[in-house]
């Protein structure tokens, strides 16, 4: 115990250093200012009760000889997580400059929360974390989707109590309903009582301890309580995988959960000036404020700091002691150099069938119509089938609604509470994950892609807005560790966004937005791609793509209602190579400069947009129309912007510089506009989209509340063409009556004048 | 008991007409095809249960003479919310084409999910409803924001068990943690265990019993369960207006909450072509999907109808019995007519001091420095003050930290778990709501407004990204709400944003996304608001407008830190009127068309703005400079897209047609090119803004991080403005330096050069 306590007082002196010191790490001489960081920056409070973890876990990890990894819930606590792969060795083996000496140390703390240094905050900079704890309310969910498919593994979770309060950790705790015994590791959720969040005390830790008792028992867990005390702490991690070990072997059925009560900031300063500091919300950030200015505080920053007695815990030379890192564990087993933390070091390709064999056969373009995601379904059946222990595939209960119920064919839904007779597809081990909250399914994800495995996320469109923030946290992971050499790539997290805006046909005008491509859009073109198929086949095509790819966030936006097949698979893999290209089938401009481009991207929008260009070949036969469908929304961009985007002069050869450009968007108007306005030929670009219109009605009435229906785009040419005469504005005026004429049928007759999927150009009702 | 039974019944058999019938709404002839809807689009599975609520909610009313709301959590059984009111009257009421009569029976089975007609969720559109639904996880926090001051209240607050998993709303239970005893309603929280989702069973309903009860114990409350049975439902929620009674009264100090099973798709087809529907998924939508082509379904469908016993329920005319009748509460105690629910019923104007008391004498531009939202603060104080039942203000934990902490003057955090000797500005009744969760202050203070009253959400920018899909929702209320005629307008929700994207010095780049606005651009310009105050009096005199508007999401940005006073209160005033304006004191045009615009929006890029115009104005006097700032970013629209959007031709003369124009701007640069890609001079637009670099730093390195800093903007203009000669070109060289040198300075020393406060012009630094 006491070289565990050693270690503690260890990791907390190094926490102290890191958030003050420039120089004189060890304390060789009295503090003076010069030795103080000029602007204090960090996290103290939590920072010794998740020294006080890994000081424990640490001991339980060598007596077992147990695989474990750890989640930081509180990543503010930055210096804890820093320090203890410091002691480890692993921040020198992954840093070589800040090694495990005196120099290394006062390099450790330098850098700490200083210009050109690392966060304060636990990052992808920090060895052994898979979390970043910035924005809290995620560490559970990544607990559980890291302990997944690693039977093996312990995952210990600490949990701050201030995030405990928000939905997404609240949501969490049921996670202990999909986990599979047999296949899946074990989380060990450590609720982490110091009281108070920045300002506040915490709900938890000021209800009567016999209602949070109830509460962990509620979620199905066997609570520990213990206080800030060694032998306590050793003594309960001791029962607690000693249940652990009893669950997996099936003599008991609860797994258990710590609740460790610490003072917020313990062993920091008391009081200062006159207000108490330990135990309270003051110890939140940097309980000494003004030490390079105050004598005072100095000599309280190095008699806290001379409290830890560094001259027992490290040589002159500035290395921990030999009882230390005796308390460290061996090589990969160390927390902060366990592979599953760097899960690209585990991550094997999927193997996955060739999609090719999914392929729907198309004679010729537009004649006949295929629901995508069903088809898709297929393929991610046997996605699954072929990597049984590596794939996952996530929704909020929307599978089936979204139409790729064929994996149901080989799997099932996880989970292991109580089965009824009448159920289906419900079992433990199942590798479909459907929990009623779009958090729980992005941060299993999330945990589960991190430590080196594969799988998708479908979810209705609208409601994908519900993991925004999850979203960009997750971005931002990427796009730090691509510039960490030492992470190694994870695979994509790859939205499937079906139930989309234009087909709310139950729903309605709370179901009906687009916008999550604009979020998206947002973070580094390093990190985001974005797909919209209009088939079928573009999208088995695309999800191959993404499903092979790495360190991206993929957003593939399809339909689960009929649409018509375009392409043969042949056409549809160069299409999507291309990312965007003309339909010469659809077109009229037969190898010149066309009058006007009717551009598209989505599957209605296409779809209308097809609809448009037949009525114009149809009734004007002498405008030459170019149709370009755009799979690959970054190709729109410039070159120079994002990876994918198109060079200029080929833009300029595919959309003309002059011509009128009616482009059909799935989407807000506005993205297109955003993406594309430094192309020459913008001024002349007009762009349709979702513009906040609807209700629960028919699919063409929704097109037509928001202007991209067939007849509107007929107007839309119209009116942006020049020159076009008389007959033009004869067709004008009948494409606006056979728009009312469309309205009144369906309010009329509560349907649409034909079946979307049957709306074969020309269409009957148009002439 | 019959009477409630008839009532019951009655609600049913509405509810299945809604979701089918075109006509022969009393089923006075046999069913026939052409009396069924060709689309069949509605949600029949959790109806009944709430119909079973809604019947028994009315005895307890009238017995008790109760002032009552509901939320229904299930909000896509909306035929049941609409089959309520239309039994009360009210929808006649409201609507008066659907009366209540056989011909009223017959518009109102019709209009349900039809074309033109009303939306197959609880919607705006419903009477007694402030609670969409359509996107589950809110009920419960709204049924709090709903409580809050309406100490005669009661909400009951209905749950889906499918809503339950929800992060949202597994966080909302802890809400009675900050309720009032004496000043706060009373929420009944009714967990409806129907056992499904869409195709799943839920988790809550699968637990084993004790679990559940615990859970809720845990919560803090006292739960009971009842069966699918009358009396049970009877008895128990007289005991439970019991408790809670005697909770007012100060006898007992736990509420209750009830957990009620029945079957999905209750007193629904049992099977269906073979399957069980009756208690399993099959029934969540439509149970019988065939009933026009399959004259089977067509029969279940009567029988299903005609097994409510419609002719003992209606008279031969249409109307509802007198018995049923007679279990309808009188006037506004009917809870599809309580002004409650159509909040701005009850609105009263904020009493608002008056802003200029606060303002901060500025005596000439740019000469002093405030921390605007420490003013703000004071402001705030008084508000609440002289507005001390119908005002609070939401924060997760963040508003000391976001410098309102003038407000603990006045009022303390509401909180009425255990509090200890230490603590401080906590205490029941307080005004400042502080939770760590984003998701319960927005559906809190949506609650609070939809109810009638005022608030304002203050929140770290980066992180309102969380409640991004409830902002979405919110939003879609209002631009439903504003058309439907008996909605009376509601106070708006305004949100202050603070810490943002430019000072996160104790945090870094998980704290870094100003990418809120967005995603609120996209929703429609009669609903949404945008200011970027770039200093205290500005602050104050938008802060002023935004809470007397109404029917509005107003965002302000806002920083926290020091930024320069630029405005007296007079001339901040007439800035914010305008909405955008030279700074006629930072330019150098003096009337004349400028060589070259700097644009700003935000109060960090205000601030470098100024200093580069100053740079430039020092190095190269001739050089023309105007410098504009805009602080209602919706000003940059064109007219036609937003009432705020500012006419061409002023736009031209403001910012020329044919000039560069460098924006400086708070966010994603894409934003303003979004906002501005219309206008005659947008080829010449050039934008800086937050371009996803930054980390842990300070504030002038986050400036250069992302090229907004001063150095860079003189070298952008250097770059644009042709003819400018070799004395720019050593100029821009001199920039290009100065920013080597400052990037030293501060990686050697850990702080900028100087104080970003003062930076005033020309920066030392820089010469």
């Amino acid at each position: 115990m006491d070289h565990i306590d050693a270690y503690w007082r260890a990791a907390n002196y190094l926490s102290v250093g890191q958030i003050y010191l420039l120089d004189n790490p060890l304390l060789a001489e009295p503090l003076r200012p010069e030795h103080i960081k000029p602007r204090l920056l960090g996290h103290w409070g939590t920072t010794p009760g998740l020294n006080f973890c890994f000081a424990h876990l640490n001991r339980v990890i060598k007596d077992r000889d147990q695989d474990m990894i750890y989640i930081c819930g509180p990543g503010h606590g930055g210096p804890a997580a820093v320090a203890h792969a410091w002691l480890e060795g692993s921040y020198s083996e992954r840093y070589p400059d800040i090694s495990q000496d005196v120099e290394g140390m006062r390099r450790l703390f330098r850098q700490f929360s200083f210009p050109g240094g690392v966060p304060s905050h636990v990052a992808p900079e920090t060895p052994g974390s898979i979390h970043e704890g910035g924005e809290l309310g995620y560490s559970l969910a990544h607990a559980y989707g890291a302990a997944f498919d690693n039977p093996d593994l312990v995952v210990a979770c600490i949990i701050g109590d201030g995030e405990a309060e928000t939905g997404p950790l609240a949501a969490s705790w049921h996670s202990n309903k999909f986990v599979d015994r047999r296949r899946d590791g074990i989380v060990l959720p450590i609720l982490h009582l110091n009281g108070y969040k920045i300002a506040n005390p915490t709900v938890l830790a000021r209800i009567p301890e016999q209602d949070l008792l109830k509460l962990m028992e509620g979620y199905g867990y066997r609570p520990h309580l213990v206080g800030p005390d060694h032998q306590e702490m050793a003594g309960t991690l001791d029962a607690a995988f000693d249940q652990m070990a009893a669950y997996k072997s099936g003599d008991d059925d609860r797994l258990p959960m710590i609740v460790l009560r610490t003072p917020k900031g313990w062993t920091g300063p008391r009081e200062v000036d006159g207000k108490p500091v330990e135990g309270t919300w003051r110890a939140h950030q940097v309980p000494l404020a003004k030490v390079r200015e105050n004598p005072a505080h100095l000599a309280m920053l190095e008699e806290w700091m001379r409290s830890y007695r560094p001259e027992e815990l490290f040589d002159s030379g500035g290395r921990p002691n030999q009882g230390i890192l005796g308390t460290v564990p061996r090589g990969t087993h160390r927390m902060s150099a366990n592979p599953h933390a760097n899960g690209g070091e585990l991550l094997e390709p999927l193997r996955l069938p060739d999609f090719h064999r999914y392929a729907i056969e198309v004679k010729s373009p537009a004649t006949q119509s295929s629901e995508p995601t069903r088809v898709l379904g297929e393929f991610l059946r046997d996605v699954i089938a072929a990597n049984p222990r590596t794939f996952r595939l996530m929704g909020p209960d929307e599978t089936a609604s979204n139409r790729l119920q064929a994996v149901f064919e080989t799997t099932d839904r996880a989970w292991n509470a109580e089965l009824l007779p009448t159920d289906e597809n419900l079992g433990s081990g199942g590798r479909v994950m459907e929990v009623l909250s779009e958090h729980l399914c992005q941060g299993w994800l999330e945990g589960y892609l991190l430590t080196g495995r594969h799988g998708l996320f479908n979810c209705y469109e609208a409601f994908i807005h519900i993991v925004d923030a999850m979203f960009n946290q997750h971005a931002k992971w990427l796009e730090s560790s691509q510039k960490i050499s030492w992470r190694r790539p994870v695979a994509s997290l790859t939205y499937l966004l079906s139930s989309h805006v234009w087909r709310q046909d139950h729903n309605g005008f709370s179901h009906q937005d687009p916008g999550f491509l604009d979020v998206v859009v947002n973070k580094k073109a390093s990190v985001v791609r974005v797909y919209l198929p209009p088939d079928a086949n573009t999208l088995l095509s695309v999800s191959d793509h993404c499903l092979r790819s790495r360190d991206y966030v993929n957003v593939i936006v399809a339909g689960k209602q009929p649409v018509l097949d375009l392409f043969t698979m042949e056409e549809a893999v160069a299409h999507n190579t291309r990312g965007l290209g003309i339909l010469p089938w659809a077109s009229t401009d037969e190898g010149v400069e066309p009058d006007v481009v009717l551009a598209c991207a989505g599957d209605v929008p296409t779809m209308e947009t097809l609809a448009a260009a037949a009525l114009i070949r149809e009734h004007l036969p002498e405008l030459k129309v170019r149709v370009i469908n755009v799979v690959d929304l970054m190709r729109l961009q410039p070159q120079s912007e994002h990876p994918h985007g198109m060079p200029d002069a080929e833009f300029d050869t595919l959309f003309t510089t002059d011509k009128p450009i009616i482009f059909n968007f799935h989407g807000y108007p506005s993205l297109i506009h955003q993406l594309a306005y430094r192309r020459h030929g913008h001024g002349h670009l007009h762009v349709r989209g979702y513009k906040e219109e609807g209700t629960t009605t028919t699919p063409f009435d929704m097109a037509m509340l928001n202007d991209i229906d067939r007849y509107h785009l007929v107007m839309d040419v119209i009116d942006r063409v020049p020159g076009l005469g008389s007959k033009a504005a004869h067709l004008r005026q009948r494409m606006s009556d056979a728009r009312l004429r469309a309205r009144a049928y369906t309010r009329e007759l509560g349907e649409d004048p034909v079946e979307i999927s049957s709306w074969t150009w020309p269409a009957a009702f148009s002439s």
